[in-house]
């Protein structure tokens, strides 16, 4: 008979995050930054992450007074758009999106010849009031979105770069480390749509000081 | 400047798992077994999984047919339900479910004391037909599903095991592997929505013989 920890469901979490804590022990992140290296771990048991998360300086602070504000977050897979804690957005007036199943957007993705991802940031970049861009899939999604940065077409308050996988994920990243603004990005191969939502969910809870409801 | 690979977007997925096929190297998976390894690393960029997952002999056999059959895949969160691909599912008449939004769900489980993913199971339980559970999240879950399946209450075609976490993940997975019926488990503490979802799209590829559409 296997040994069960009696927690209640309400402190499984903070029990979670306490093993974090210990196992990942001194860092040099700073208070911003730790609650959402902790939760791309609490998502993926993955300690990588306790090493693989590079933050522009206001990268946190300024995605918590986009979230306050009731900014956009747009991700580039329905799975984030999932993982993304929408009862804490919309309390802020926010909302999250995601183009990847409109069928205009698969057509002129067809159409061109590129990715479904990368008209998908095009739409992004036309929405009305802060945006922030969850991208935890498309490497094609996050240079089309440095590119217009970069050609001042789209001015994000904050992108996470967390694509995963092997062809040009490394090469999309640091792409946006090079790219003006704020951004958290996940180095290297790893990230995910689990990633991209846990630190969307990190600055969402901060925003709310923590609770959830 | 970055140097980008130039892979067009319908073969990016294919020259992916040659990298994963490459620096796996060999391995002691099945030729049934390594789709579904190699999804899992594909949509987590982490090689571990090449040697945590666990199947039982007839595992991914009986879960590719079941999906043939037209099942239930009863996911434990929405992120997971997500990332299941629908539209292969649906050409065999299957369909995905998840209770955890489901206000009455809720509702038992703060009556009673328990995990929301702990009634959902037993919603899943109810279901006529076939099912595959694909848990990708929490314990509370996988360890009443395996007592239902024990109390001979519940006998889902497949048990996808693949919680995430640090309070009674372990454990949970241990109980799996030692409750009869066909299971893939995810070992240790690694898991999570994109796995279970992964794990899922491995065998609906197999049973759709690598087509998508």
């Amino acid at each position: 008979m296997e040994k069960l920890q009696h927690v209640a469901p309400g402190d499984i979490e903070t029990r979670s995050m306490e093993i974090i804590q210990s196992e990942l022990g001194p860092t040099e992140y700073g208070a911003l930054e730790l609650p959402v290296v902790k939760r791309c771990i609490h998502t993926s048991a993955d300690f990588d992450y306790g090493k693989n998360l590079a933050f522009t300086p206001e990268a946190v602070r300024t995605g918590v007074e986009a979230i306050k504000a009731g900014c956009t977050i747009v991700t580039d897979t329905q799975m984030a758009f999932s993982g993304v804690n929408k009862r804490v957005l919309e309390k802020f007036g926010g909302r999250a999106v995601c183009f990847m199943s409109d069928p205009e957007v698969a057509a002129e993705a067809k159409e061109r010849g590129i990715t479904r991802a990368a008209v998908s940031m095009e739409r992004a970049a036309k929405l009305p009031g802060r945006v922030i861009l969850a991208i935890g899939n498309a490497p094609t999604a996050l240079i089309r979105a440095c590119e217009m940065v970069e050609a001042g077409e789209f001015a994000p308050e904050l992108i996470i770069g967390a694509p995963v996988g092997f062809v040009n994920v490394v090469e999309s990243k640091n792409i946006l480390e090079k790219t003006p603004g704020e951004h958290i990005v996940a180095r290297g191969r790893k990230g995910g749509s689990n990633i991209a939502a846990a630190i969307c969910n990190a600055m969402l809870y901060m925003a709310s000081d923590n609770r959830r409801e």
